[in-house]
């Protein structure tokens, strides 16, 4: 029974690259976080300290600089897959590659309601992310967003659930929905307008939030995820990871107010996390298109 | 020499309320961050251990979330100052109080081009704040803003700085100037429309951010601050903190690359810290309205 | 082609329970981060909002408490094998649980050069970590701890590295190696003295880490993989994520001062993030082990 | 009425500096995150964008690393102080400096019951703390701590406090107390063996908090700063701030179980927010010691 190297990967994380384009006086911006992960012929860099095929991280490093220079940053899919196709093809040794990237939006500032030509400020809220993972010919597109607060203030109910000895909840047929929700659909194929796409899918997530008379924060994930694929041909799976943030009616009667659902505490743990995914009943193998670097360990 | 007691104080911090309205099909929400802070009478809860004039801290809690029913939370100016009147005038121990606020903004999800009723999306962004302090019968307000994040690609410049034996940096004519701005605002007298007032101030502060060419962080501060005093009568001071979140140009020349002012590595740490207020000549003593909980040790 | 629901699962993030144990003068303290994750018979929860099946996350949250009574919190893989059964077993609709547990640590204050009975200083650094999966009648206990922050001040080379179009890094014989280690590690079968392994598996990976003369952090980890493997039979697999945090050493030339390896900047991002595992050659398949809530999306 | 440039300065913040000292096979190492901040003659430069009189920020990290090199970091309060003088009596346009430094400590790893030469874990825990404040010829040096988590599991009471119509919590004669320790203390005059007192220091805190019979945070909170300056006569202030982290008993009686102060929920926000300190009667002037960049706005 002997020991051997198992699973590797290894890469640069979180290189904070900002692209500025300024062929005319309005510039266009785009601020990314990219993180690259390489695996392939790398036992002896492990089991004898050998580097001779390793791409160091520095040089995984300068080469998302350099690609924002050479490629630009147009939409974050074409750029993480300009990557990954980099280092599968241009470096003998690498038989796979996964880049994630996530984009900060920018809103450009309004002087005298004009659009300033060079000046922004940070939108804020959700992060519009990609994920993009090269294995020789094959590769895999997620795109996605994460940190999408949404809350509604009613329309929201859960009873009739299963009871056990340790059950307390009441049930309610009025309550506060609210989550942070972090979406990543798989395309089924290569090519999409995905600028567009990622705006839609937005719009009919957050549409889906608003109207679905919800009975269980499973019920609206289901929903939300099935509306995307009905509108989406090229997508083959939609993924909802949403934590039910938790808002709480604070008991106002020891002070002789009733509190109809008015106000209420936000607490922050514990708190339901709910994962739901929509597919297609005739999907291909999905790969390795889910991991991450960060599930690894 | 004896050892006395020195400066005290204590409150609930970091209270997460959420009002709703729903007076109306059309609800309204409110989301806010409010922690309170009192001191007076309390020599013998410290050098005795005696509660007997000490309002509990889980009290101020209840009193936050009974306000919130009481008397709304229309602007958080308003609902701090009711807060803090009450906890000086209603408990004869308290001698002054500091409440703070800080307001996260959400917006209407819009469903078919109409706005939804009774679900959001949180903007992100900044946060807009307000400190209240009541000693007797005075009273500072100071309202503010905080993680206002932006950017300029150009317009921005430093040269003709002091040298000496630790300086290696080059001047420049063109750089990117980002910055996360805190700002915050002190009220001469009592009343004002505080949310028309903080909108036109966040707008002023936006602009001048962008209009001004800088030849400093320093100089674009001191525009802000003083255009904010020009155009507010009511404002007798603003604080503004600036930290330089440097853009540093990646080198592409190894690589066969020009980079003028195209790619840009964001980087995290260290990063300067620039702060500058703009006054009136004839300002009022501004008493204890700087004053924070965080800053007291 | 129909739309069909995909894999989905629930449960309760992040339950902080302590646990005090009294029967004696000298009282006993633990204190965990709790997550459950169920999944199973949950279609109609999602299709039709019926909750019939469904066992609220509040509920679960009830039983993590209930549990640290009844079961107590010794070992944290037990405590997390209790709660994982339980929902496999006594709930019909759950087909598989995981269970995650993080532990901070505490160190008795000392008093005059004695332990301290009931008081207790959080010792801060790395956190203990289990992850339990329970399907039908099979089970997977993965071990870990997580932020062991090392530094080594020498012993650390990274030379002879592939070269490519975008490489500039300089190779080196001598730098600073520093990471943030996670480590788990998989049990084959069911028992074995936590606790105690637990100790001795972190002493293996910090001598090792000491020991070793690293020609890359990827050697370094799998010298630390192998030497635990090595010295406990009933490890079947460990896995090690380590993010390369740099030193870059300051040119401190300019300043007519020489630095040989004496001062160094210690930066946040971006970061290499190299992973390794250690496995038998005879190893069984290591099933849904790895997994965690936070990879799904 | 004029608009006027008011209060401003500024600096670089958190230099992350390593300091290897490698003179011997025994390697020794320093790890702090240094802030430094100016004031002065900089009224040119907010008003007319004019550098002349203006240390870039960058000069200052230069400084901050050439003197880790120069003057080594042997205790933080020397190193701060170096750097403070040298700002104002060799920078004509600075008339005022504070340097703020936090310390990181490690623990060197033991291998085979031997301490390695050159490899450390980080210790977490608490974080030492300088700020020193130079201005002309005057310093005030302030040593402290942050984040020391201490908590007790008997030995402390709340009861007998002031009731008004929003109170309702029970009082109680056994219960949890557990916080986050910040303290500072100031120092009278120059110099001390700020590394050993810092030691004492620390343990007069924890060995108070252990040992005092507490019937309220405040109690505790003066005990702790009256023990410190007891014992040590060149400290003229000291100042404590404390998060009352709450630990909620669960109610277990709904499944049949009783809690006699066994199971606690550890409950993140809101917190108490406990601040006092000790003084001496005839204490000198604080002068600016206090204060903090962060206070600014």
């Amino acid at each position: 029974m002997g020991i051997v190297l198992g699973r590797n990967q290894y890469g640069k994380a979180e290189c904070r690259v900002v692209r500025v384009v300024r062929d005319e006086a309005r510039h266009e911006l785009r601020d990314v976080n990219v993180s690259t992960c390489l695996w392939g012929d790398f036992d002896a860099a492990h089991t004898d300290g050998d580097q001779t095929r390793v791409l160091p991280t520095d040089t995984q490093k300068n080469t998302c600089y350099a690609y924002a220079k050479e490629h630009g940053i147009d939409e974050i899919e074409d750029y993480a897959l300009a990557l990954g196709r980099h280092f599968v093809e241009d470096v003998d040794s690498v038989a796979g590659a996964r880049v994630e990237v996530e984009e900060y939006a920018w809103d450009r500032i309004v002087v005298g309601g004009r659009e300033h030509d060079h000046s922004w400020a940070r939108r804020g809220g959700e992060v519009r992310t990609a994920a993009v993972t090269v294995i020789g010919d094959a590769e895999w597109v997620v795109s996605g967003l994460s940190d999408l607060v949404v809350v509604k203030s009613t329309g929201s109910e859960f009873a009739g659930f299963l009871r056990d000895r340790y059950t307390t909840l009441a049930e309610t047929h009025d309550r506060v929905l609210a989550t942070s929700l972090t979406a990543r659909w798989r395309w089924d194929g290569a090519g999409a307008d995905w600028g567009a796409a990622h705006a839609d899918v937005r719009q009919t997530l957050v549409e889906r939030f608003a109207d679905v008379h919800s009975l269980a924060l499973q019920q609206t994930l289901w929903e939300m995820g099935r509306a995307v694929l009905e509108t989406h041909d090229g997508i083959a799976e939609i993924r909802l990871s949403a934590p039910n943030k938790h808002h709480f009616v604070v008991d106002l009667a020891p002070f002789g107010l009733d509190n109809p659902g008015e106000v209420f505490h936000a607490d922050d743990r514990p708190y339901g996390l709910i994962q739901a995914s929509a597919t297609r009943d005739d999907a291909s193998d999905p790969g390795p298109a889910w991991e991450t670097s960060e599930a690894f360990a």
